[in-house]
C-alpha cells in the first residue's frame, strides 16, 4: 500500500479542523446529522468562481468568508438560524498552499462567529479558475420562514444597512473608481454582513423578504412578481454609506450602479404600516430604512429619482448568461 | 424594469421541472424541508469537472446521471435512503443549449428512478470547464448507518458487482484500449450503479462499509485505517465482468488498473463469518463476492496475486493533487 494521495493530507490538514462531530472526522462516506427536533430545515446552495464572483487577487481569508456569508444571507432572508454546511472546492493544481491556508482560516473565523460546523464536501482539481460551491443548512420554527411572496399593497418597502457599497467596492478594486480612505467600499464587496439577527426578528412581522444580491431594483422586482403587485421606490430614501454618498454626489451617473449593481446582501422586506419594524431592528443593532411602498398594479418597479420624476435605469441586475 | 436576465429563464426552463414542493418553485432564497420524523439525516457532497471526472465529449444525459449517482453511492455506503439534493452548475457561456437539455433530461430520469427531488442550487458562468457540485441528503434509521470503522479480524472482505469496469471504460473512451462489442466498459464509466438496496440490506449485518471510488486497494486501505487492522485481498477472487476479464487475460499488466483504477462505485464491506451476506444480497438482486479477509496487524493491504505471491501495485488510487 503506497502512501495516501496528497488530497487526503490536504483535507486532514486544512478542512478537518473545521469539522464538527456530525462530520465523522471527514473520513466516512457521508455525514450523520440528527435534525433539531421541532424545526424545519432551510437549505440553499451558492457557487463562486474566481474572476466572476470574487477577484483572483482578493485575500483568500475573505474569499472563504464571502462564500459562507452569501449563503448565510440566504438563511437570513428566510429568518432562519445557521446549522451546518457542506462545501466543494475545485482548485488549480498550482494554487499556492498559502492560499488554501488563508481560505480555511477565514472560514474558521466565521464558523465561530456564526455558530456553524462543516459536515463534509469534496476537494478536486480543475484546469481552470478556483470554483467553490457551498450548501448551507439552517433551521426555522415551523411556519415561521420569511417568504418572497406575501407583500400587500400599502406595505412599506424596507431595506437593511446601506445599498451600493458592494457594487462600488468592486469598481474601486478594479481601479475604475477612487478608493475611500477607510477602505469601506472594498471591504463591503469582499465581506458581506448577513443580517441573521434581523431576519429572525422579522419572522411574524414582515409580509415578505429576500436578500439583495442581484441589485436592489431587480430584487424588488422579484418581490413584486412573487406577490403580484407593484412597487414605488424612492431613490433618495435608499440608505447610502458616507463613502458611497460621496461618490454619487461627485458623479450622479453612479446612482444606477448603486440601485442595480448587486452584491449588497442586505435584507429587502415588506412590512405593513405601523408595524414595529424600527424597534425590532434596533433590538438587533441593525439599521433599517423605509425606501418606498408596494402598490396595486402590475408587477413593476417604478423608481422615483431625487427630483420626483421616474428614473430610467439600464437593464437591471447582473446576469451570468 | 427591464426583462429578467437570461439565467432566470434558464432556471425556469431547465431546472424547475426537477423541483419538488420543498423547493418553493426555485423562486425563494432557500428551500424549506420538514425532516422525516424519527430518521437521521445523511449528507454528502461531490464535485465533477469536465476533463477530470468526465470526458468533455460524454453525452450530457450521462453527465447529470453520473453526478447524481456518485452521490447516491455515498448514501448507499451508509445504508441510507435518498431524500433530496441541491446542485450548483458553473457553465461556460458558449455551452450549447442542447447540452443543458440533455444534462437535465438525464437528471429527470434518475430522479424518478431513485425517488429524489431537487431542493435548490445556483447556476453561474465560468471561464473554464463545466464544473458541477451536488449535495445529497438521505435518511437512515437512528444508529443504523453503515460506517467505515468497525471491521474485525476474521471478517470477510466483500464487494458488490464487478471491479475495474470504470477504469477500463475510461481507457476505452480515451482510445487506449479496444472497446468491447456491447459497450459495457464505457457505459460503466459513464453510468455507475449506486447499490442503494444492498446498502440498506447490509445495515445491522456488515461491520463496516464504504463505496469504491478511488480504487479497490486504496479504499480497502481506508477500511483498514478506520478499523485499525490489516487486510489480505485475493486478486483472483475479485469479480470481473466478461469484458474486463477478456482485457486482463489479453494483457495481465491491466490487473493493477482493475484493482486500483477507481470509478467503480461498488460497495466494499466487512462481514463476519457465517453472516447471511449472500442471502441478503440476493434478495436485493445484487451480486456480491468475498474477496479476502481482514486480519490483525498494521493497517496495510496485502494483495495476493493469482499465483498466491504478494502482488506489487503502483502507488494506489487516483489523486487530484
Amino acid at each position: 500500500m503506497a502512501g495516501l494521495p496528497a488530497e487526503f493530507g490536504l483535507i486532514a490538514r486544512h478542512f478537518l479542523p473545521l469539522a464538527g462531530p456530525s462530520a465523522l472526522g471527514l473520513a466516512d462516506d457521508a455525514a450523520l446529522l440528527d435534525p433539531p427536533a421541532g424545526r424545519q430545515l432551510v437549505l440553499a446552495a451558492d457557487a463562486m468562481v474566481a474572476g466572476v464572483h470574487f477577484l483572483p487577487e482578493d485575500p483568500p481569508e475573505t474569499v472563504g468568508r464571502k462564500l459562507l456569508r452569501v449563503n448565510l444571507s440566504d438563511l437570513a432572508a428566510m429568518g432562519a438560524a445557521p446549522l451546518a454546511y457542506l462545501m466543494t472546492t475545485a482548485l488549480p493544481r498550482d494554487l499556492p498552499p498559502l492560499w488554501l491556508e488563508g481560505f480555511v482560516a477565514g472560514l474558521a473565523e466565521d464558523q465561530v462567529r456564526f455558530g456553524l460546523q462543516v459536515l463534509g464536501g469534496d476537494t478536486v482539481s480543475i484546469p481552470g479558475p478556483i470554483t467553490l460551491s457551498l450548501t448551507i443548512l439552517g433551521t426555522v420554527a415551523p411556519g415561521g420562514a420569511l417568504r418572497r411572496s406575501g407583500a400587500r399593497p400599502g406595505d412599506g418597502i424596507w431595506v437593511s444597512g446601506t445599498i451600493g457599497d458592494g457594487a462600488l467596492g468592486l469598481r474601486v478594486l478594479q481601479g475604475r473608481l477612487p478608493a475611500d480612505a477607510e477602505g469601506h467600499l472594498a471591504r463591503r464587496y469582499r465581506l458581506p454582513d448577513p443580517r441573521l439577527a434581523l431576519g429572525a426578528a422579522l419572522s411574524g412581522l414582515a409580509h415578505a423578504a429576500m436578500d439583495v444580491s442581484d441589485g436592489l431594483v431587480q430584487d424588488l422586482g422579484h418581490l413584486c412578481r412573487a406577490g403580484g403587485l407593484g412597487a414605488v421606490l424612492r431613490a433618495d430614501a435608499v440608505p447610502l454609506s458616507p463613502a458611497a454618498r460621496a461618490l454619487v454626489m461627485a458623479d450622479p451617473a453612479l446612482l444606477p450602479v448603486v440601485l442595480s449593481g448587486g452584491d449588497d446582501y442586505e435584507l429587502l422586506f415588506a412590512a405593513p404600516p405601523g408595524a414595529a419594524v424600527e424597534a425590532r431592528a434596533a433590538a438587533t443593532g441593525t439599521a433599517v430604512a423605509r425606501i418606498g411602498q408596494f402598490v396595486e398594479g402590475p408587477a413593476e418597479v417604478l423608481v422615483q429619482g431625487p427630483d420626483g420624476a421616474p428614473l430610467a435605469l439600464p437593464a437591471g441586475g447582473w446576469s451570468h448568461f
